[in-house]
């Protein structure tokens, strides 16, 4: 992996909006003073700046990556939001670091002081070289890295700037799968096997070769939407998995999931099953990457039907890359193993929806 | 999984012929006062007796049961022999408990004391109604459990009675691969989780998500095995691996392996390569196991070629259901995960092995 260091050079003061509520309780604005910085990482020289800067230094693409070194003055200021419907990993709430979101659908993960920043960044100013181009499309867009005001309070620190996944959907339901039976790796820390150790044996990780980070699913205007706490996500049996797949797509969440978008979400020749099995494809022979603590993010987008849709909208996503190591000539057997089983999982809701239809025909 | 006690009943004497050595060094037979016992296995009843009686209870087929209860006298005593041909695992010499042969091709395994032995006969007694037809063929046959005195001088002991995969093969090559990136599984005692998790971090298991537990390859008359020492296997290395794999498939080792045996053994439409991805594609599906610390076992006889046939014999085998426990409706990612690297492997010494060819044909 390339090494990376941060050095601040020049800074330049600017003013963001006050601070206000918007249109719901979970979505705030922030606003203070805001110091722009120019960093280098390691030998590649990278600027801190708003979206105009970004498109400016020519970011805006998925592959492209960051090589200029030039000082730009922004022209406008961005709103930052914190997102609505994030379901796992660290939260910009209660005065903590977490991601922010703004309205032209981009998403600023900020960027882990240690080792994990430096990897998940890595990452992403290497993986659409290196990836074939029909993968490429299951990762967030990369625009490049900002300097933006840290969530926490403890002022401007880098952000990645990557695709906001759930950008221009009202009511997504949304899945976050960690894949894989080990999030630990061999070139971690020994207090980091432990502890990742330790979580990987109590959830399902070990034993289903993936578990259930966060889940949030949409039932109706009257109901809401159904989103279990953490405690409750992270203690999940085998059965609770099931049971929350076939929720997933289902328009009746209760007595019984009615698995009603099953056939249209999961299967289909664009849906889910199918993704899955393209995305297994490569994992069969792909020596590049090892993901580790790597989720698949899954999209439902029910309501797009209202608009036109003959089917649901779906996406299927990787994301997070803290942990994402080179491959040195092996497949990543630990992701494969783990994505072969959550596949399984999805084909049985599929098959005993499509089971059920079938009944319920002769009835 | 089935529990399983063991008492002893009935006692019979006999006599083995005196033990003396064989055709060569490593091959001896045993001989002492036998005595047979009768043996209640869970609540199915076991006789432990000589081949005859094996026969008479009709438990030659692969696919037998052990059901009735009968008191059989044995017609004639069976010469038994350690094994010429393991590469992994307890071996039968130095006073130590270890599996034996017998020429009629018998694999006579002693049955552990503990959970270990339980669980191996439990799958052995259940396997062969619990798979499709077409996977049986990768199981050792079955004949069911026999009395048999222990290589350690111990006394009778029960051994599984299976089909010797070696037998018939003069000089055959064999390799042993211990697959799954992890060895212990959450039903384990934490001493054996602990000792098998530090097993996997010293070997390959963790990384390629399989290790090479044993290897011999039959280099010629004149060179004879190439057999590292144990030793010498447990630190190989992801490149000592590759360098095998290809040594396994070629006549001239030294100073690089020819590969010549690539296209006929590991390709071809019924070389190894296509029989690991039968086998894939069963566990992609398989929910009935989960194959714990299993071994994959490749048997090459190069010489058979001699014998009349156009491509070298080959033959892949699972072996070791110590720790096969029930799957409990998840596929098996750990061991599919390593099988799928393992494939990786395999599929690359042949893809090199035909660009070699090629260049060859070119020069």
């Amino acid at each position: 992996m390339e090494t990376v260091s941060r050095q601040s050079s020049a800074e330049f003061h600017s003013l963001l909006q006050e601070q206000e509520n918007c249109n719901n309780s979970e979505v705030q604005t922030r606003s203070r003073e805001l110091k722009m910085k120019r960093s280098l990482v390691g030998s590649t020289n990278v600027f801190y700046s708003n979206r105009h800067a970004c498109q400016t230094m020519g970011m805006a693409s998925s592959h492209s990556r960051i090589t200029s070194h030039q000082n730009v003055t922004p022209s406008f200021y961005i709103m930052f939001k914190i997102p609505k419907h994030q379901v796992a990993g660290h939260q910009a709430i209660d005065g903590n670091l977490g991601p922010l979101v703004e309205d032209s659908g981009r998403f600023y993960k900020p960027l882990q002081d240690d080792e994990r920043g430096t990897t998940e960044l890595a990452f992403y100013q290497s993986f659409s070289s290196k990836l074939p181009h029909h993968i490429r499309g299951f990762f967030p867009v990369f625009y490049g890295t900002q300097l933006v005001e840290a969530s926490d309070g403890s002022g401007l620190r880098p952000h990645l700037v990557l695709q906001d996944i759930t950008s221009n959907h009202l009511n997504p339901s949304i899945l976050d799968v960690k894949i894989g039976s080990r999030t630990w790796y061999p070139e971690a820390s020994e207090d980091y096997i432990q502890k990742a150790l330790e979580g990987d044996r109590l959830t399902t990780t070990v034993t289903l070769g993936f578990r259930i980070s966060g889940v949030q699913i949409y039932e109706s205007k009257e109901s809401g939407y159904w989103k279990p706490a953490r405690k409750e996500v992270k203690s999940f049996s085998a059965d609770d998995v099931r049971l929350v797949l076939r929720k997933f797509v289902s328009s009746n969440l209760e007595p019984e999931p009615d698995c009603c978008f099953a056939s249209t979400t999961y299967g289909g020749r664009s849906g889910i099953l199918e993704q899955l099995l393209e995305l297994k494809a490569w994992f069969e022979d792909q020596t590049v990457y090892h993901f580790h603590s790597c989720s698949l993010l899954l999209l439902i987008d029910k309501e797009s039907v209202l608009n036109g849709r003959t089917v649901p909208f779906v996406e299927v996503k990787l994301i997070d890359f803290a942990h994402t190591v080179e491959a040195e000539g092996v497949i990543d057997h630990n992701f494969l193993g783990g994505l072969c089983s959550f596949i399984k999982f999805v084909s049985e809701v599929l098959t005993d929806s499509k089971v059920s239809t079938i009944e319920a025909s002769f009835n």
